[in-house]
């Protein structure tokens, strides 16, 4: 696709760099823009600097956060003795969005990928562990477990594990199971079997 | 989703604002340009901006442009005869990129559609009447409407037939059939039927 203006290329090679967006979608994109009112375009690319100026991460956790200290971690209806540990932001807005936790969080940045560099250090494990060994601020004594069941995340659950267990702390994980309302005909072979090893007692 | 930075939420929305895009692809995003580096995500707004400074319609035909008059109006070597009317600027595109047409474009900007609030005067089709009466600059004897085949897309090839006829200058439209390479079980009806009733001598 050759574009008639090099101004317009420019935007829509900048567009495309977001992720899972090709050039068609960002030339879409630049159109809309252009169709806007240059206020709006203005707000719109305000909005995108003040992530980089002024969104923080969260000292104690990682999360995003406007403060130093971010909305969960300086709440004092939490429960400061549960931390789950996930793989980023989104995963701390899906279980919020559950209503079902009122723990802390520890947001690790990624898991350990060896094929995409990334290692121990590009993850705030060092921090992780400093929460848990710190027991001044915060008494931590359980920790959960919500990385993906991906190669890697298993591979960061494993060295995590084996970071956490000498310091007598409780660990746990997600259950894995059949989704609520799904149809056993449909459920994967390694969802199912592993739901049936890991039966739980029947409450009415 | 209640994000726990209001920039990010800021930015989100701002993201979502793009067509086609949802409040959980604009938190991708969001989340991606947050993790370029500031230099980047600079580039990225700079590019946005410029978009609404540097980006000019072509006197001409509508179609975007570095300058005043577009590459494909101010090149001597396409047929300034035949004048192609399109939606948008994609089309246009679309049709260069087949690299089978020579003459020139005129970009309507949309069709008419008074569901949406878009009339005759939105459109630039006062200038392309313009450009046709105007005989000093340009003799054009022939415009191919290429528009959508939508009700809005006939209504408007509809109203442009009316006011081009009386201008004794030849009107066609793009060749409807079954598309190269399609099965004709698979063809919709009114495609399938429309190709038998405009059947075209064979050329070996």
């Amino acid at each position: 696709m050759d574009l008639p203006s090099t101004t317009m290329q420019r935007a829509v090679d900048q567009l495309a760099r977001l992720p899972g967006v090709g050039k068609r979608s960002a030339f879409r994109y630049a159109l809309h823009l252009m169709q806007m009112n240059e206020s709006e375009v203005n707000d719109f690319a305000d909005a995108v600097i003040r992530l980089k100026t002024d969104v923080h991460r969260c000292k104690i956790c990682h999360s995003v956060s406007d403060t130093e200290i971010c909305p969960i971690c300086s709440s004092p209806k939490r429960l400061r003795n549960i931390v789950c540990v996930v793989e980023n932001v989104q995963e701390v807005m899906a279980i919020e969005n559950t209503q079902q936790y009122r723990g802390l969080y520890h947001v690790l940045g990624g898991v350990i990928s060896p094929i995409d560099g990334i290692g121990i250090h590009d993850l705030t494990i060092d921090s992780l562990l400093e929460r848990v060994q710190n027991r001044h601020e915060e008494v931590i004594d359980e920790v959960i477990l919500a990385l993906p069941t991906t190669m890697e995340g298993d591979t960061t659950n494993f060295y995590l594990h084996k970071q956490l267990s000498p310091l007598g702390i409780k660990i746990t994980t997600l259950a894995r199971g059949v989704a609520i309302g799904d149809n056993l005909e449909y459920t994967d072979e390694i969802t199912l079997g592993r739901s049936i090893a890991n039966r739980v007692p029947f409450s009415a």
